[in-house]
C-alpha cells in the first residue's frame, strides 16, 4: 500500500476478512470425497439434466444471491468505477447474510456499454437464486433492471430504487399517522429524479397517494419543461396534476411531506416554513442530508428522518431487503410492485406500537422487522 | 420434484445445504454496521480510487476465487449445459475450501459463442482472486484459457489440462523411480489429445520427457494425418519424434509408460503385453479406465494408477489446484509451466518416505501435501 494511504476506523476494521465461505459439511473421508465431489456428483448432475428445478434444491443457488454492482452511483461518492464500489457489494452482503440469512455475492461488472452490462449479467444468472441490482446510475438503471427482469426467471431488484421506495413509503405512512395532514390526498414534494426519486414516486403513487410533485436541478416536473428524459415525461402522467411550474421552494408550498434524495443542503429554514403547519421532513441525501435535522426542527417540522444512523430516524434500505429477498428466494417469484407496497405495510405494522415522532421506524438491528416483512410476503403472495 | 426424479446417496447428501457464506465479524450494534457497511465502508471505497491493490487487501477478493464453467464436458458426462454442470463446480468449491483455506464460488456461464464467453468472464474477473477454468470442451477450452491469461492480470488456470498434467508428472516420476525403465527416454504414449492429453504432454515435454507419442480416435498423431487440428499440429512439433505411424496398439510397442485419458475398456491384456516389461498403466477414462486394474496386473504392469478413489492409486486432480491455487492467491502470480512442475515436484518429494506400487501419490485428504505444494511454489517463485 502507497505511504500517503488514507486511514480510517473503517479501513482497520477492512483488513482483516468480515466474511468467508464456510463448508457444512466437513471432508474427512473418502466417502464424503465421493458424496460432495466425484464420482457420486454426477448423481445431482443427472438430476438437473433431468429437472432444471433441482438446481434450487440440491445446490447453493438454492439460498444464494449476487450484489452487483459497476460502480456508477455509489453512495454519495458518484461513478468511483467497479473496483472501488466493491466494499459496498460486500458490506451489503454481510447485511444479507446478517438480516436475511442468504448467502450473498458480492460481484462487479465492467462493461463496454449497457448492453454488453446486461448480457454478462445475464450470462451467469444462472450461478444464483436472486440479483440485487446496487448502485447503478440513473438513468441507465431503469432500462437495465427492466432488461434483466424481462429475460431472468429469478428475483432481480435494484435496491437503490424498490428497496428505498419501501422504507420511504413506510415512513410516510408511519409519519401521516401520527401527523395526518390530507391523508392520501397530501400534498408529496420529491427532490431528487435519480433512481431512488423516481422510484419512491412510482411506490407512493401506487399505494394511493395521489399529490405527488417531483423537482430535480432545474426545478418542477411539469408540461412546460421542454428538456425532459422520456422517463420524466411517463411521471409526468401520474404526478403534478395542478400543473405546478417554479423552483423547488414554489413546489414546497403547503407540501405535508418533503422527500429528498437529491443532495445535500438544498433547504432553508423558511423552505420548511412554506411547507404545511408540522410538516414531514425525510431528507435522505448522504452524508449531507437536504437540511439538517435541528435547523427543520426548529423551522416547525413535526418529524424529521435522514439516512444517517447518527440522527434519530434514520430511514435506511437495510430495513427493507434482507426480508423481501428472504421471501422471494424463498418462493423463487419475481418482485412486484404490489410486494413492495406489502413489504412496506408489514414494516409499519411491525412498528405499530412503538411509533413516535423521535421513532419513526423499527432499527435495522431489529432481527424481527426483517422477519416479519419475509412472512407477511410469504403469506400474501 | 418430479415423481421419477432418480435417487442416490449423493442426491441425499445434496438435497440440504454443503456450503454457505459466513461472517467473520458479528453486526450487532449501529458502530458495527457503520464499519462493515455505511458510512465507512466509503473510505475503503476512497482507498481503492487512490491505490487498486487495496482490493486484494482489504476484501473479501484477497482470498475468493471462482470456480468456472460452461458444462460443455462435465466428468464423463459431456456437454450437459452450464446448469447441469453446477453441482461439479459446489463440490470442487469445497474441495477448495477444504483443502486450501480459500472461498471457492461456483459460477457457470452461458454464451452464444466463444468471444462472448471470454468478455462474460473478463467483465467480471475483478470480483475475484483468481478463476479456475473447469469443465471446458477441447479445442475451445485452450483458446479461452489462453485469452483469458491474456486479459487477465489475475491467475488463471484450466484446471483440467494443468491441474491433470501436475498430478499426472508427479505419479509418471514416480513410477519411474520404482521402474526406471529409460528414465527421461522412456517411451510414454498418451492415448486422448482433449484438454487433459494435450496439457499432459506439455508439462512431461516441459521437464524433460523427450519420447512422447500421441494416439487420438483415429491413432498415432504424426506427420502422415491430413486431419489434424492446428492444437495437434503444433504438438506434432514436440512429439512422435520416430515418426510412428498406426494404431494404439502400434503406439505401444515398447511403450515403458501408458497414459489414458480418453475413454473406457480401450486396452485388452495384449495391449499391456505389447509395452516394456515392468510396463507402467494410467488409466484415468472415468468412471470406467481404459483398462481395468485387474486385466492390466495380469498382463505384467507394475503399476496401474486410474481416477477412482475406490482402487489403489488414484489420480486425481484434486492433489494439485488446492495448493497451487493458494500460492498463486497468495502471490497475486500467474500461474506458469515452471510452477507446475514445481508443484508436481513437491508431490513427489512429500511422498518419497511412502512411495510403493501400490502408494503412487499422496491421498488427497492429507492436508500436508497441499500445504507442500504451496510452500514449495511460494519458496521458489
Amino acid at each position: 500500500m502507497k505511504n500517503n494511504a488514507i486511514q480510517s476506523p473503517a479501513i482497520e476494521y477492512a483488513a482483516t476478512p468480515k466474511m468467508g465461505t464456510t463448508l457444512l459439511r466437513d471432508i474427512k473421508t473418502r466417502e464424503d470425497l465421493s458424496l460432495a465431489y466425484t464420482p457420486g456428483i454426477a448423481d445431482v448432475c443427472k438430476l438437473i439434466v433431468q429437472d432444471e428445478s433441482a438446481l434450487r434444491t440440491h445446490t447453493f443457488v438454492r439460498n444464494n444471491l449476487a450484489v452487483i454492482s459497476d460502480g456508477t452511483a455509489v453512495l454519495g461518492l458518484g461513478n468511483i468505477g467497479p473496483k472501488a464500489s466493491y466494499p459496498v457489494m460486500e458490506g451489503k452482503a454481510m447485511l444479507f447474510k446478517r438480516f436475511g440469512g442468504i448467502d450473498a455475492i458480492p460481484i462487479i461488472v465492467h462493461a463496454k456499454d449497457d448492453e454488453e452490462l446486461i448480457t454478462t449479467i445475464e450470462n451467469i444468472a444462472d450461478s444464483f437464486g436472486a440479483i440485487n441490482l446496487e448502485d447503478f446510475a440513473a438513468p441507465r438503471c431503469f432500462h437495465i433492471e427492466e432488461e434483466l427482469k424481462k429475460r431472468l426467471s429469478i428475483p432481480v431488484m435494484h435496491d437503490d430504487q424498490q428497496g428505498t421506495a419501501v422504507v420511504v413509503l413506510a415512513a410516510v405512512t408511519n409519519a401521516l399517522t401520527l401527523f395526518p395532514h390530507q391523508q392520501k390526498d397530501t400534498k408529496i414534494v420529491i427532490s431528487g429524479v435519480g433512481a431512488a426519486g423516481v422510484a419512491v414516486a412510482r411506490l407512493l403513487i401506487a399505494s394511493g397517494y395521489s399529490n405527488v410533485v417531483m423537482v430535480d436541478s432545474k426545478g418542477i416536473i411539469g408540461k412546460h419543461r421542454t428538456d425532459l428524459t422520456s422517463e420524466k415525461v411517463e411521471l409526468l402522467k401520474v404526478t403534478n396534476q395542478h400543473n405546478e411550474q417554479g423552483t423547488l421552494a414554489h413546489a414546497l408550498k403547503r407540501a405535508g411531506v418533503f422527500i429528498g434524495v437529491s443532495k445535500g443542503n438544498l433547504l432553508k429554514a423558511e423552505d420548511i416554513q412554506r411547507m404545511d403547519k408540522d410538516a414531514i421532513v425525510i431528507a435522505m441525501a448522504n452524508p449531507i442530508p437536504e437540511i439538517m435535522p435541528d435547523v427543520a426542527k426548529q423551522a416547525g417540522a413535526a418529524i424529521v428522518a435522514t439516512g444517517r444512523s447518527d440522527f434519530e430516524n434514520q430511514v435506511n434500505n437495510a430495513l427493507a431487503f434482507p426480508g423481501i429477498f428472504r421471501a422471494a428466494i424463498d418462493m423463487n417469484t419475481k418482485i412486484t410492485q404490489k410486494m413492495l407496497v406489502c413489504a412496506a405495510q408489514a414494516i409499519v405494522a411491525y412498528h405499530q406500537d412503538h411509533l413516535s415522532a423521535s421513532s419513526l421506524l423499527p432499527s435495522i438491528l431489529d432481527d424481527g422487522v426483517h422477519l416479519a416483512i419475509a412472512n407477511a410476503l410469504k403469506a400474501n403472495f
